[in-house]
Order: C-alpha cells, then sequence, then structure tokens
C-alpha cells in the first residue's frame, strides 16, 4: 500500500479526463490511493464500505476504457459508488456522504452527469442500460451502455426480464457481473451456486492467453469475421451457458482486482462488434483493507470508524431496535407454534429474522433479492396450513405489490406481512424511505393493517399477527430504535380494529397511528399548557378503522388531528372517508391529516426530516391553533379562508 | 374424432377418482371426448380456448398419475383450465364459465378443492407451488405440488426467482413447462429463442427409447441407485441446462399431446427419489380445434361461437374501442415525433399497440411478460432522451409499483403510462379489475394522474402526455367500447391540473374522474327533475386536482360528489384532502366520495358490477338524497344520522 497520508496521483484526477491520461503503468498505483481515500472517507461518515473497496479497480478501469459520461454507465444498487463519486468530480464532498444536504449514498442523477441513472434498490441496471442503449440505436447515437451488477442482485427477476431483452441492444450493452458471492449476506439459490461452479470451475486466465483469446473472439470491427455468432458464443468460456442460452455472449471469469487483465479484456468488449456482452468480473468484498476482508458482513454498511484498527464507533446505547424486537417475539412465538415460518428476501439481519433463522432454521427462508417470489411462496405456505411471516421493508415490499394484491389479498391467505423501516429512514434517503404502505395496502379488501406506536406494541402485534387465520395483516413499524418501554412479559392478542386512548382531553383530539405518538404527547401537554385540554389516542389499525373510536373523538372535541408516517391516500385518508361517508362533515368538523408531504425527502438526521414532513410536537401544535383559527400568537383570525 | 354428439367416457368422470379407473388405453378416446367438450362449452359461453385445447391430454394425464386433490396442482394463469374443470367435478356449470354466478374463467380456491391456488396473473405457480411442496415437507406430509406453467409465462422474473429458490423442494416439487411457442401473441426474448432450440434440437424420445431412459434416469424410490447427481441431471437432454444450471432435473421435450408417451414419464417423474424435476411438455395451442390451430392469436380468447364452423359471434357494433383510441391517437402522434417509443409487456393488440408496432416496428418493444423490466427500461429510454409510453393494464401495473416509484417517480423521469383495464372489466372478474392505480399513483410526488371521460378526451391526454418531458404522466382508461363520440381532427394539449365544467347547475355539485362522466350527466337530469339543480364537472386529472375549480365547486353548491372508478384513498380521499387542508370542512360540508367497494367483486355483466358497487346514475342520484337528508320518497329526515 502507498504511504497513507498522500494521494499525489490521484489528486491529479477531478474527472475521468484526467484518469485517461495517466500511464497504464501507474494505474496500480491510482487504484490504491483511491482505495485509500474511499477508506479514509467512509471511517470519516460511516456507509457502505466494504462492496466499494471490492470495486476501486473495477471502477478505475471502466471510467479508464470507457467514454464516460457519454458511455452510460450504471452502478447497480449504487452503494459501491463511492470510488466512483471520487473519480467523477466529487472527491471534494465525499466527506459529506449520506449526510443533509451531502452526497447522497447512492448514485443520483441530479448529482453528477456521471450517474445517468440513480440506482439504489437492486437490479434495476440493465433494464436501465438497455434503455440507454436503444435510445442510442434508434437516435443513431454513438455510446454504450454498462451496467455493474452483482451476484445477488442477480437473483432478482427483474435482471433476469432484462437479459432476456437484451439482444436487441447489440454491442451497445455490456453487462458487467461484480461476483463477490456476497449480496449483503451470503447469497442463496440455484444461480449463486451455479456461479460458485462457474467462477471455480478454471483458473483465471492468465493475460497473455486471455487477450489472446478474448482478441480472437471478440473481433473488432474492422477486421474480417465469418466467425459463426454460436461459435463465437459457446468457446469463450465453458461453463457461461446459462448468460449466452438467454442471448449473451459470455466472457469470464476475469480477476477483478487485476488491472492488467481487466483493461485489456474491457478494451476489447469495447471495441467487440457483437453483443450484448456479459463480464463476469471475480471480485472481493471489502479488498485491500483487513478487517473489511475478514468479515464483509459487518463492514458492508458501517459506523464512524478508526482507520488503523478497523473499530467501528458504536452506536449510543438505547432501547432494542424494533427488527430485533419483531425477531426476537417472532422467536417466541414460535416456540409453541411449528406451524409459524419465515421469510426474508436477503434481509436476515435488518429484518431481524437471523435470531429466528438460527432457532428455526427448517422454518426460515431466505430466498435472496426476490421478493416477488417471497410473497407467492408465503401464500402458497399459508394455502397449505402454515402460518407465514414474511417480514420485508416498506420500500421493497412495493416489489410485490400485485403479489400481494393477486395472490394474498384476493384470495383472502393469511399471510403476516412485518414491514420494517416504514416512515423515513434517516441516512439512506428517499429511495429507501417507506411512505407508501399505508396507502397501498389499506386500499386493499380483506387486509389487516397495523402500526405500533412502541415497542411492546409491537410485541402485542406480533402475537395478534399469529393469531389471526382469517385474512392477511400486515404490522408495520419504523426503522431503529424503540422509545424505551418495558417489553410485555405476557403478549396479548390485541381485538383487530381497536384502538385506545393514551390520554383523555376536551378540546383536541389527536388520532395518532405508529410511532407518532410520543410527539403527539408532548403537542398535547403544549396544548394543554395553552388551555387547550387535548385527547390523545393511539389507533393502532390503519385498516380496519376502529369507527366506533374515531366517531366518538370526533364528534366530542372541536379539533381532530390524525398523524401518521406515511404518505396521502393512508390513515388519515381513510379516517376522512368515514367521517365524510357517515355525515360527520356534514355540519363542520376540524379535521385535519398530517402526513408525509408530496415531495421526496432527501436524507438527512430523522429529526431533521420529521420536521421538514411537520411530523413532530410542533407541527401538530401549529397545525391546532391553525383550525382553530388562532394563528401562532394567539390570535383568533378572521372566519373563513 | 369421436362421435361429436356423444361423450360415453367422459360420462362416467365426475372427479378425478373416476378418471383413474378407466383403461389406459381407452384415456385417448376420453381425451377427445373432453376436447369436444371444452369446444362446445366454449362455443355458448366464450373464453379462453386456444390454451385449454392445448392441454387436453396433459389434463388427463396429471390427474391420471397424480394423486390430486392431495397433490397440489397449480395452472399458471389459470386460463388453460377448463378441460381441469370439467374433470374436476365442475362439468354440470361449465356453460355457466366467466358469467355472473358461475364459474371463474380462471381456478379459483373458492371454488373447488383442486384449485389449491388461484391464478389469473401469469408466472406465479413456481412459487405457490413451492409454498405447498415446503409446507409439507416442514410438517412431514406427503403430497407433491405440480405447476404448470407456459413458456410465455417463463419470461417473468417471478418465475424466475422461483426457479433459483426451488431446490429445497426436492422431489415434492414438480414443473411441466408447457411449451406452446405462445402466450397470447408470439413470445419474445433470450429464453423463448432458447426453447425453441431445445424443442427442435432432437426428435421427441420415442416411447420405449423415452421410458427406459426415464426408468434409468429417474431412480423409483425403491431401486438402489449410486448414480450420481450430476449425471442423472447431465445426461437426460443436452439442451436443457438452463434449468438444471438453477438446481432442477430437466426432462424432455415431450410430446404433450401422446398420452402413452406423457402417462409413462410422468408416472416416472412421480416416483423419483429426486428433484426438483422441470418436464418439458410440447403442445400446440388450439390443438384438435381446426379454426383454433390455424389462427391462435385470434382463439386465444373467443366470443361464442358456431362449433362447426368456427365463427366467431360478432360482437355488436359500437364505438371504437379505448385501447384502438389509444393505439391510433400514438400512431398519429409519432409521425411527427421521432422520439415517441412505445413499449408493451406481451399485450401488442390488447394495448392498441399491434397498430404502432406495424407503423413503427424500430420504436416498438414487446418485452414479454416482464412488466417489471418495462417500466425501467421506459426509465432508461426516457433519461436518454426518448419519449417513452409505457402501455400496461392497470392490473398489471401492481407487477412493477417498485419501478414506478424508485426509477420513474423518485427520479422524475417523463415515462408515459397508458394504463388499461382501468376499473371493472366484466368477465374477468376480480383478478383483472383495475381498481388500484389511481391510489397507488396519485400518492406519489412528480406523478401526474389523468383520466378521460371519453374516447375524444383519452386523444387529447395522448397528446398532452407527449408534450409532458417534466416528469411522469399516466392515462388511465376503461376496458371496452368509447362512448361514441366524434374523435377530435386536431387534438388539444390539455393544460395539466385543470378540469372543465361539463354543465352549469347552482345546488349539487358532482365531481367525475374518468368515463363515469355519463352516468354523472344522467344523474344530473334526474336531480334537476326533482329540482336539485345540479353543476357536473370533468376533473380530468386525479394529480395535480384542480384546486381551483375544487375549492369553487364546494363552496358554491350544497352537496358534492366525487366518483371514480377506483378503490378508496383515490381521487375522492384527495380531494377530501385537500378540503381538510385548507379548512373547507370547516363549517360544514355535505361532501361524498363514491367509489369502488372494499370488497374484490366477481365476475358479472359491467352494467351488473356498476350498480354492485353503487357507480351508476341510480348510486349518485341516492347519495344526494341522502346527504340532503331526503331519504329516497323525498322526505326530510331527521338531522342528525
Amino acid at each position: 500500500m502507498v504511504d497513507a497520508s498522500t494521494t499525489p496521483l490521484l489528486d491529479t484526477v477531478d474527472t475521468p479526463a484526467d484518469l485517461r491520461k495517466i500511464a497504464p503503468a501507474d494505474l496500480r498505483q491510482l487504484a490504491d490511493e483511491l482505495r485509500q481515500e474511499t477508506i479514509a472517507a467512509v471511517g470519516v461518515t460511516g456507509g457502505h464500505l466494504g462492496s466499494g473497496l471490492g470495486v476501486v479497480e473495477l471502477t478505475v478501469a471502466i471510467h479508464y476504457v470507457f467514454d464516460t459520461p457519454r458511455d452510460r454507465l450504471v452502478w447497480d444498487v449504487g452503494h459501491q459508488c463511492y470510488p466512483h463519486k471520487i473519480l467523477t468530480g466529487r472527491r471534494d464532498r465525499i466527506r459529506t456522504l449520506r449526510m443533509g444536504g451531502g452526497l447522497s449514498g447512492f448514485t443520483k442523477r441530479s448529482e453528477s452527469e456521471y450517474d445517468p441513472f440513480g440506482a439504489a434498490h437492486s437490479s434495476t441496471s440493465i433494464s436501465a442500460s438497455l434503455g440507454f442503449a436503444i435510445a442510442n440505436k434508434i437516435a443513431e447515437r454513438p455510446g454504450k451502455a454498462i451496467a455493474v451488477i452483482g451476484d445477488g442482485a442477480m437473483s432478482a427477476g427483474m435482471a433476469y426480464e432484462a437479459m432476456n431483452n437484451a439482444e436487441a441492444a447489440g454491442n451497445r450493452l455490456v453487462v458487467i457481473l461484480n461476483d463477490n458471492d456476497m449480496s449483503i449476506a451470503p447469497p442463496v439459490g440455484g444461480l449463486s451456486a451455479y456461479l460458485a461452479r462457474l467462477a471455480s470451475s478454471k483458473e483465471f486466465l492468465g493475460l497473455r492467453d486471455l487477450a489472446k483469446r478474448v482478441a480472437k473472439r471478440l473481433p473488432r470491427p474492422l477486421a474480417t469475421s465469418l466467425r459463426k455468432t454460436d461459435e463465437f458464443a459457446r468457446g469463450m468460456a465453458m461453463g457461461g451457458t446459462l448468460f449466452e442460452e438467454l442471448g449473451f455472449y459470455y466472457v469470464g471469469p476475469v480477476d477483478g482486482h487485476n488491472l492488467e487483465q481487466l483493461i485489456p479484456v474491457l478494451e476489447n468488449v469495447r471495441d467487440a462488434d457483437k453483443g450484448p456482452i456479459l463480464v463476469h468480473v471475480v471480485t472481493q468484498k471489502g479488498k485491500g483493507y483487513a478487517p473489511a476482508e475478514a468479515a464483509p458482513d459487518k463492514y458492508h454498511g458501517v459506523q464512524r470508524f478508526d482507520v488503523i484498527t478497523g473499530t467501528q464507533a458504536k452506536a449510543p446505547p438505547g432501547p432494542p431496535q424494533y427488527q430485533n424486537v419483531f425477531g426476537q417475539a417472532l422467536v417466541e412465538a414460535a416456540k409453541t407454534d411449528p406451524t409459524i415460518v419465515a421469510i426474508t428476501a436477503a434481509m436476515p439481519s435488518g429484518t431481524g429474522l437471523d435470531k429466528f433463522a438460527s432457532a428455526y432454521p427448517e422454518r426460515f427462508f431466505d430466498v435472496g433479492i426476490a421478493e416477488q417470489h417471497a410473497v407467492t411462496f408465503a401464500a402458497g405456505l399459508a394455502a397449505q396450513g402454515m402460518r407465514p411471516f414474511c417480514a420485508i421493508y416498506s420500500t421493497f415490499l412495493q416489489r410485490a405489490y400485485d403479489q400481494v394484491v393477486h395472490d394474498v389479498a384476493i384470495q383472502n391467505l393469511p399471510v403476516r406481512f412485518a414491514i420494517d423501516r416504514a416512515g423515513l429512514v434517516g441516512a439512506d434517503g428517499a429511495t429507501h424511505a417507506g411512505s407508501f404502505d399505508v396507502s397501498y395496502l389499506a386500499t386493499l379488501p380483506n387486509f389487516v393493517v397495523m402500526a405500533p406506536s412502541d415497542e411492546a406494541e409491537l410485541v402485542h402485534m406480533v402475537h395478534t399477527a399469529v393469531a389471526h387465520d382469517s385474512g392477511p395483516i400486515a404490522v408495520r413499524y419504523p426503522r431503529g430504535n424503540g422509545v424505551g418501554v418495558e417489553l410485555p412479559a405476557t403478549p396479548e392478542v390485541l381485538e383487530i380494529g381497536k384502538g385506545r386512548i393514551v390520554r383523555q382531553g376536551q378540546k383536541v383530539a389527536i388520532l395518532s397511528l405508529g410511532t407518532r405518538l410520543g410527539e403527539a404527547l408532548k403537542a398535547a401537554d403544549a396544548l394543554d399548557a395553552r388551555g387547550l385540554s387535548t385527547t390523545v389516542a393511539d389507533l393502532r389499525f390503519a385498516k380496519p378503522l376502529d369507527e366506533a373510536l374515531i366517531r366518538k373523538l370526533l364528534t366530542t372535541h372541536e379539533v381532530a388531528i390524525t398523524i401518521e408516517e406515511g404518505s396521502i391516500g393512508g390513515f388519515g385518508a381513510h379516517v376522512l372517508t368515514f367521517a365524510s361517508d357517515n355525515g360527520l362533515i356534514d355540519a363542520g368538523l376540524k379535521l385535519r391529516t398530517l402526513r408525509l408531504p408530496d415531495t421526496f425527502q432527501d436524507q438527512d438526521k430523522p429529526e431533521v426530516q420529521y420536521a421538514q414532513a411537520g411530523l413532530d410536537a410542533d407541527a401538530i401544535v401549529d397545525s391546532v391553533l391553525k383550525a382553530l383559527r388562532y394563528n401562532s400568537d394567539g390570535v383568533v383570525e378572521s372566519a373563513r379562508a
């Protein structure tokens, strides 16, 4: 490794155009400096480390060989893009990664022309690249599209759909399979086993041999070639048939850390007159940083850390995370119920199901990045008498919306959905926010949709879901830590569609769904202090609504406010619709619905995001005062807006 | 063919148990009678014909060999299930197919224990079957799961996700690939080409040879076998590697109309101690009915027809279908705009894009049953300067919800969505209804959501979408025929977020979104006749709302009614939310939102479905009278409910 304190070559590179002026023999040093800078930056900011370190050489090689930004480079998932950002004009801001106002932790179109497509959910890169390639083809413009996609991301159906349609792009499309035998967790499934066989079936091709074969197999445009397509495709490597059968030319495996191999291969791929081409590159997650090499899962996403020792800053001690409360509650429930099974889509630890996996490995299923399959698989399990829990983040459950509707809701099958990361998610930003689940689930006939106000409620709701055999049921809860209440020794099965009054008042009613309850209680204190006696209810259910409770609250208070961590069309809209259906607004009703705003909020600290969204105690108070026609100075305003 | 007027063998079969008593030599006759009965029934009812005829022998063979219903048989898509329904206790109702109160045109759990999983959307069968198989494995129960999936359905990502996870099922899972080289339209993509090579690479194995090889390769449980897994998998057929690479044992290709081949193969598959197994069966869509064999696309879904001549009953003459108005409008727009491209997911004719495909083949993309890819591909095209129109039925766009959110809405890319079959769909029933699109799209920041009130408005909206380059825009319109208005000679670009008043009154305001406008106008006449002067507005946009128009309507009328062909959480909820946000309900507002009910409505005639849903003129009048505290006899009721 170079001297850790200086980066003389990297200092000369602001954009890929600078990179292309460097002598090939010096690229190794540049890569080392880039790796060092990546480690140093993430040491300060925290974020995704291992995946970026794995593609340092690949990043250098791609920008060296291809004509970015004219050639469109799409990083799948995008969390491996920190080295790319350093090389594409953003080094000066690299220590603002994932901070409010700083660089996104993913690629982002608005950030740079070198990010032609934002990718934060997995497996979109081939489809998007195909769009770039075909647009160029139709417009008869030059320019290639390069998708870099991990082996884990290849397990998602949409990657396969894209590959199945790629042939029309011809040599305008290059897919680089970044095979590190890891997604976030170790990968699963037939494809993964297949790739492992492929990668281990033979040595990496030696440089000379490879260059020769590549030159022979991928004829440059000017060379006369009468080779038949089939010969070309079949001859390159023995084992590449799955990709070949879908219409790709397969090249590989290639050592992804050996620039002397990577660069000639990519040059030949770039100049080939046949395509689309899939280049199978084998890399190591965390490469070049010993602590990350040793524990790639622990260094996938990191806190700030000490670069010398690798010691990560500890998260401040606090209440347990919701994900772990869920996981533990499910383990408990499963002790006495052998029909409980758990399903995750590549997030065993993020969903808290790692505990369940250890306790009941035969009842635990990690299906890979395959949410669609996860949900319909769960529906099949439910139809055969099991009690499946499908634990998927809110934002990723969007991937399986049709399966939720068609396979679960229409058939009224008792699949249990544990929806983590519901609401705002802080540093991960808009792409990972769980904004829409209440809207898209509570519209569905047959569904029960719950949201706990704290971690104790979550435990009750897990047990409520276990007991609910008459149809689908979902519980949605936020990212992060609970509020610190004691967990129940004896979990209850809640009555479906029944909320609870947490604090009784007279003039103002706050109807809270989920963990904004704490802010609602703060707001109630503030309102009480102003002489506005305030009731706070924890509705627990977005569907079915507690109609009796809502009717009572709306008809016995002067102002009512709903609050939820979700978009328009959700809990508040359902309360409004109930009120309207039943004539409760006919004679006048001061009802307001607080919800996420009609924008995609960028990453920031959660408390900043909540303030922006108008979902904190101040916003509640403000909304009540406005509804009462008080302005913020306590002055009654004129009657009609 | 047997005497077309009698079905002596079929008459002895009420359930598969009866079928299994028939001598093997007589199964050919049974199949012929089953085919004849299927043709006769669909001649009366209309419906899906070709796909059912293609699997007559397969249906007989599966029920003969496997122990249904204990063995769980899942027909993918399910529209090929008519012969299956005839053999499983439903022959007496087979002439009620797709009618109100009759049999569903798809498999349906509530209809029969022989339908363990309802499938009407494509490509769910392997996931569901895997659920059945794994549930049996965990519970240590006997019973296999059999998925029958077409080659077209194999193009969808979720089929691949399921195959990638199938290994754990072992020999409990059998996937029968029904390869008829057709989905609804001819299939597309690399997989299809691959299957064609597989099927044509060699002759069907001869009966004796096949039986011998099958016996050798798929050892029965009692036989001693030291054969290695790899040998077993590789040896069976030369070309089956794609499936093998995903962990399946591949058997085939097998002639799907030859019972003497099918039955021993399936018996061996049933008794194999290895798995999962994929059986590649080649069939012909429309087999055994000359008109359907000759034109498989025309006989995929049919009207009533004359069995002797094949002549289909003509649909009554009427205004053009919305799908064709859309297709024609896009063709017109594309004449002067070379950036317009069109994308369909296996529905070139159903979406009306067949015209576009003929006119601009190089700008037309049928991606197969791959909605996820379709949307992100469109996003890539848009990011590279094209104007993509993604034409997908409302119910199928659910498949791409995450791509709509993550790749289109968050990046604010100008993808145009043409959403057909929005609202109720008559004979296709709940699985195909487009109930949720307004709810799931209008919640999204950056989106514009339009709904035309008639076919002329649709033309304007297509041109409006062409002109809208600043972000995503969707137009949703129903199945079936327009209302008969003249199409505009010069299409207009509508102002985004502006509705129009169609009829001015004073007391009642009806705010209509979409094609319920005709019923709104009828209701207005009826209300006028009662002395309730009624305004009718065509809002055109669910998002952004025409806030000025809505404010005016709500504040200048005594009662306001919204109507839409969509679920809760959509247009009406947005109007309510706007009214609530702006204090318009504070002093009293008689506002009601008419929408689809909180149930999944079964198939029926559209007018019956609308009446059930409360979305016709009578329901509007009723709602107004109730809001005015009149009962239906015109008597004023007491003040508060």
